[in-house]
């Protein structure tokens, strides 16, 4: 058998379960608001919970407990897929998203951290619901930190070997007993700065509500927002300083801030990754702030405090929106676009391309002119002053120009549905990178609804494509991975 | 020495002085059309010449004739550099190009044989110059075959050695004896083609001045045409299908020309690149042609018709127009933006990133994918049955990665300049590419000269990043270049 279907359905039977404990944290925001959505709620536990539990029970007698890289790959593509699918009951039971497409798009768009929305009017969705909403894309962050931590380096996607030996109490060479101790570090440093947020976030005048939903939202890089203005319905300044710095947390690295949480500054600011990604913010954010000031509409510290939220909004794939950046002249919009492709950290929850990535791009370029001069010299890309494997920037170029080529595609794919230049690529970029609002007809102030049903599945596969860093979901559309060795 | 100033010199003097006489070639035209440009093209060939002679014959004399790596960079870009400025003497002198930024801009665009121009009425401009302006692409069509077949293997660009071990009568071991040899033929067929579009041109209904420039400038994928509208002033099917026949051959790796001449059909239809080249050419335009025929405008011939002219001028980076591709929905917008990042063949007159370099993309990419699954296995991209070093595998990758990035690098330094999105992305992706009318303000029927004139000189420096494998003139930018081993 190729396949261990009994384990790979007793773990999914367990993500359904799970799904439907985090469905029932709704329960009493339901109770308290009494807006009718409580059947609604119960009702998708109830039926997610049912799944779940005669999966886990059918399953959970076998003798070959052990998984392989096949099942795991497996396990993470169908796990996400699974939870989207249930997970949008709530949408359906309620009403608030009737059709399936919709509150599937919905749903993924929350487990992917993505934050693309088909709703037209978030504040007529009752409370309970868009606390499950928010509760997807908190949630899809944990799932991330436990995929990056621990699961994609044994599977050898794209490079993530890089960012684990880096991670506190995990060597590369045993990694497996400790990876359960690590998840939990990290995710306790995940509660930890949710909580963080919603303190101050209550503290500068959202209410209790709106302070959790947005605090979900930002640490897991998200972007969905309990308000139709996004984070421009709070004029606050302390509230956009308090998201942007957020923000910036959930796209670094969360071994960086394991570090920076035990004093260890020395290690956060001689991680190349973390500096170029700082950099990046520092350097986009002061350009696009200057455009700002220049055009004469707003005063420096409005221009600079717009520009480094939409900056690091863009840049950790966030997606929230405090000014619609695409009137900010072409340049800035362009810059954005462009931003899109970055990607935050690894090992952080944001998604796109990742910035260890570009690091590896650039200077595998740079070197490429210098082994033309000297073609029988061994020139490795060097990382934190590590020489890397040739199979490892081997792996990261693949990556890259994958993503690429899936961008390209989709962008065809969406024109020919009907989407005009900008806004055929400014979606496909927006979901493959994780971000949510792109350009052109998706952009800031607008929203997914229109997009034809078609569109709106394969903006979800992109979604998918990009949180779970490609190679995992397009393994399974290969042939080698149906064929034993 | 790091450089042999002296040898380098003495080629750009030899330069020169053809230069100078190409220029002489206009004179008669100058003299049979009688409209003022005589004494222009004189002076030009005068300054031209004499620079190069002097040039040539202060470095005559040394002892020292060897031309190392670094000088084979040095001379290429230098060439294609002082080309274009004494190219632009024509243009200055003769008044039709007043300033030195559009006359440098449309000598390069020639040279480049990229096809964008600043001209606004071209059928104003006097013929002895415009004749001089279809040679600039014709002379820089003869220099990219040399490039191709001789240099570019020799400094090792970007995968270029793949095309030289098909080259006739090249074996790679034993390259420089033969380069002369193998480049003559290639001229040959280069000078045949040419003839016989003219004739075709002629016998379809063009006058002879107008065949004669449409033929240097369709060999070469240059696209300079005589007329303000482009190919679509022609209403004649027999012009637009003989001028997509020889796009497509200006398009086609030179060698497979040369083994089709003699007979040797198999190795053309069994070689990958035609293949792939053939195939993407004929997938796009009928898509394209299904499009325009479901548009309803055109019936099925003229619809095919012209999806296969717009399809192969933009892939072959050639540029023509017969219509305004901008207007046929967004999907053909999408689609022929992306096609302007294919390129043709290499070993052929095209720009661009060339057929073989996005087969050995996607081969890698699919089999990076099993390599995830078998670690441990070496598994080689086959290009045409054979096994790549894993060495010119990276150096493609490496490729593919600089020009996106200096697409995406150009794009915002256009965008600051103030061009539009599709505009900024459109004309960088246009003169990268060497196609020439891009998207967006820079399209089908509009041209340059809105450009301010510090995007004129990045667009410049576009054409000849692109033309010369990038690589070529990116290497003068490194340090490394300038230190001895």
């Amino acid at each position: 058998m190729l396949f261990n279907y009994r384990v790979i359905v007793n773990i999914l039977g367990i993500l359904l379960i799970l799904n439907a404990a985090f469905m029932l944290i709704c329960i009493p925001i339901s109770i308290i608001y009494v807006e009718g959505d409580l059947i609604a709620l119960l009702m998708a536990a109830l039926v997610t919970g049912a799944f779940g539990t005669t999966m886990f029970l059918t399953t959970r007698k076998t003798t070959n407990k052990e998984l392989s890289k096949r099942d795991g790959y497996m396990v993470v593509t169908l796990g996400w897929l699974t939870m989207s699918f249930f997970g949008s009951l709530p949408y359906i039971f309620s009403g608030s998203i009737p059709g399936l497409t919709d509150a599937f798009f919905e749903t993924i768009s929350g487990f992917s951290t993505t934050g693309a929305s088909i709703l037209t009017d978030i504040e007529s969705v009752h409370k309970g619901i868009l606390f499950w909403r928010s509760l997807t894309q908190w949630i899809g962050g944990m799932g991330i930190i436990v995929l990056t931590v621990a699961i994609l380096p044994i599977l050898g996607i794209g490079g993530m070997q890089l960012f684990v030996a880096e991670a506190p109490g995990i060597s590369p060479d045993k990694l497996q007993p400790r990876i359960k101790e690590t998840a939990k570090r990290l995710w306790f440093i995940y509660l930890g700065i949710t909580l963080a947020e919603f303190v101050l976030l209550f503290l500068g005048g959202m209410d209790l509500y709106d302070a959790a939903n947005h605090a979900l939202t930002t640490v897991s890089t998200g972007g969905f927002s309990t308000k139709n203005a996004s984070i421009a319905f709070y004029d606050s300044p302390f509230i956009h300083y308090v998201i942007t710095f957020f923000m910036f947390l959930g796209g670094t690295n969360f071994t960086m801030t394991y570090f920076a949480l035990h004093g260890q500054f020395g290690k956060v600011f001689n991680n190349e990754e973390f500096k170029f990604y700082l950099g990046t913010c520092l350097v986009a954010a002061i350009s696009v702030a200057a455009v700002l000031f220049g055009l004469g509409i707003e005063d420096a510290e409005t221009s600079l405090r717009a520009a480094l939220f939409q900056v690091v909004s863009i840049v950790t794939t966030t997606g929230f929106i405090t000014e619609d950046y695409t009137g900010w002249t072409s340049f800035v919009t362009v810059l954005f676009f462009i931003l899109m492709f970055i990607g935050a950290s690894a090992g952080s929850t944001s998604g796109g391309v990742k910035v260890v990535r570009h690091i590896i791009l650039i200077k595998n370029s740079v070197l490429e002119l210098k082994r033309q001069l000297h073609p029988n010299a061994v020139i490795p890309v060097r990382f934190n002053g590590k020489a890397l494997s040739r199979d490892i920037t081997f792996n990261i170029l693949a990556f890259i120009m994958i993503y690429i080529f899936i961008f390209a595609a989709g962008s065809i794919v969406m024109s020919i549905l009907g989407l005009d230049f900008d806004t055929a690529m400014g979606s496909v970029a927006a979901c493959l990178g994780n971000i949510g609002p792109g350009i052109g007809n998706v952009g800031p102030v607008d929203n997914f609804s229109a997009i034809p049903d078609e569109g709106k599945w394969i903006l979800a596969f992109m979604m998918l494509l990009g949180r779970l860093e490609l190679f995992t979901v397009l393994m399974l559309f290969t042939p080698y991975f149906y064929k034993s060795n």
